[in-house]
């Protein structure tokens, strides 16, 4: 019971705006800040926003210790994905950075104290949990594009590779040649290039651009459109007692028309 | 009364599309012609054009005067925002800019000039009014940027730093390469680069370009989606009437059965 | 009578896919052949194509004779903004084009030739109905973005002058820079030369960028959301009968009941 | 019906998850390592690899066997394009591919190897349907842009023949040079060379630029539009059974209600 009221205290100071921005700005300085050589900042001031970070993750050790604790059965508490990402994020973020070994652990646990903005606010978790959902879809886009740029590098190994082995040596080689045309990326002089040789190789690239940004778009329009249509099913299920269809109705008074002919005869 | 009516002549005035637009053009004009030196302009027609500038000030002061005066409460004259932003922006106009003295000042007054037509074109005003509305949900999307861009340019001092520290020597120069690599700016000289010591590298600027271009496509949709949803609400508003729900009509019914039922016993 | 049988004539030729596709080859293949000189065409071909491109004009001119001569109120043909644009287009196209001198007539004939693929091709008149259509609201838009680049290009000149005056020289020279900056065309060489001096004017060019790109965006969800509504507003006037609303099937059922109750009595 | 049964075992397989992630790795690793001369891969793994590419092909050669057995009707199997398609994909894929002579058969074998994906993977083919469905669309979009491509190229050639005539000597190259800068490629290099002779040349490309971008952003909200649409209908045809419309239901109120009347009188 005990635990159940700092529960919800912790809750009210995690949902509180001005906390959130506390928390956000002292996270991004405290991240930015730590080994940023280029501007001059007071060792004053990097003490205290180090004190602080400190006092953050050590208020997300007690929240998490609280929400553990409050838990009954203390196995469904790591069922869920959500809370081993952030006892993990929380542990982490513990261990000090010294900031003279710039090794790999120091990085990891910069990394780490960044995260705790997913653990702290819950949007950021909506996003998160939307993108990973929109994954799927996204898969076969990747696929489709795949066969697109393979056919594409196939020829262009073929034709060009005399012309620039360095574009298009290799079907791997040519395939991220492709990207960079797909990116706009000095795509002219990649084409003025074979142009010399191949004069209408226009119509190469020209129809790899439609075709890529054209699958691009179906994705795009694909994604908003299951989007929609999630949301559409979601505000059907939100109101509060299931409606009748429109069908229903009608058979209500087809058997009320049924009793008042009873009543006639 | 008196200023009631003079307030409807000059809503009628600046309703009309005819007005707006000479509004339009000599505001954007003489923000263009003062001060540019590549262009030459008769000192007449610069005469002329500051003549109706000034007149266009004029006008405003007069209209929030009189709406100022129609106004019962005076106090609640300041609580509206976008009456103190017009009384702000045609009080500044109003200061002479003299083309000899370029200082801060002057620029900061023509500024304030342009910022008239937010003042006179109530379309701009809803256009601006939709912009803030969703710049709470912007808000958590460049969070979620802030993060990938954090763990990208992490890694990238990490392993690029000793290739080339101009574009990776620190986390915030190396966030500033990455937002160029973002908007495919020259983004394969920094690739290739780091493909001759690291020739794998090419799978950490794909993966970022493919996860920063999800997230932003992610963040467009999602206020696609909340302007819908507001729209329709909206439109479920503007019905005349309260419509009942098809529950509600098969209660009605049930209700008529129960009825004729008992007429027959 | 005989100018309307010959008339639904011409709408079949017309609406026949075909005709279409070949009347649009024809025209694309005449188009770029005139003039072109890197590709060899033999004379004979040339001739072919020419023949069969006045014979498609032929075609139009006999077609809007035929339209025109159908049209009862001779005064009526002319109200339609598309019939006058069919008739110029049409007789102009007529005037022919020497290859020897390429004046200004002889191009104005030539864009002229090209312009009837959208006298004969119904969808594009759609395709340019709704952009005219969508014109009012991306004027607004454009007032907007035209705010942002003179605030942004005032402190531009203010601050970057001395750096690179053919960049910055002047408010006019500024807002031609900040549009380069918004295409991302060589941004990054633009900013870099100005953080040497201002080591923070990244968040300038960061800054403006997030803006132009969150306008253009509201503009592109405005559009779409408006486009959506007009299709839902025509989906509903397309039903065949007017639909009561729920209300008034409510209204019904109370006049049923009242009717029950006296008989009750 | 033996043939049957085995067809349903055939796609439980080929449903399954797992094995469609196993047959699109080993297809996607084949198709890149062989040919590729920058990684070093063991031979063995490649003889792996080439094993299991072949065991997939093997495995398609006979379900669409089986597929082609079990239909009753031979003749119908080849009215559907897919079973062409794949039967065609699958033959072409046993042609074995020597590393040694990369002839054009060789890459033609490769290419359809990888399009061994469309047939084994159903979304890949729903993408590729949508894609199909979405061209007629396209072609009038295109042929919009093709209209305003070659009128400002056009203007284009006659104005900026003679600044530089390999981006503007002739209509056809002076439409890839505004493709160009249609994609921000350098395009400002165009403009400032431009500019040098006519000052006022920057509205010729930005024009361009604004007309471009709106007319593909009108095809990209044209195919949404479509796709919502199709979508509400095909949701609407799948509610199990036939609605009533709100008239329809009025109708048997109002009928009811002169039941009623009867009965009073």
């Amino acid at each position: 019971m005990n635990t159940d009221k700092l529960q919800q205290t912790f809750l009210r100071v995690r949902s509180n705006k001005l906390f959130e921005l506390f928390v956000v700005i002292i996270i991004i300085f405290s991240a930015l800040v730590i080994g940023a050589k280029t501007y001059d900042i007071s060792p004053t001031t990097l003490r205290i926003v180090g004190w602080l970070d400190l006092m953050i993750t050590v208020f997300f050790v007690v929240e998490i210790t609280i929400r553990f604790l409050g838990e009954e059965n203390k196995k469904n508490f790591f069922r869920n994905g959500w809370n081993i990402f952030d006892t993990l994020i929380v542990l982490v973020s513990l261990i000090p950075i010294s900031n003279s070994d710039m090794a790999f652990i120091g990085r990891l646990v910069r990394i780490f104290r960044v995260l705790r903005m997913i653990s702290i606010i819950p949007e950021l978790r909506i996003l998160l949990n939307s993108l990973l959902k929109a994954m799927p879809q996204l898969g076969y886009v990747l696929l489709l594009m795949f066969i697109i740029f393979y056919i594409y590098a196939a020829f262009g190994t073929m034709f060009f590779e005399n012309i620039n082995p360095k574009l298009w040596g290799d079907i791997t080689i040519a395939m991220l040649t492709l990207f960079r045309v797909m990116t706009f990326e000095d795509w002219t002089d990649v084409m003025y290039e074979t142009m010399e040789v191949y004069p209408f190789s226009w119509a190469f690239f020209l129809s790899f651009i439609f075709l890529t940004a054209f699958a691009f778009l179906n994705m795009v329009i694909g994604i908003v459109v299951n989007v929609l249509e999630k949301e559409n099913a979601l505000a059907q299920l939100e109101q509060e007692e299931p409606q009748p269809t429109l069908a229903e109705l009608q058979q209500e008074i087809l058997e009320l028309k049924k009793m008042i002919r009873e009543l006639k005869s």
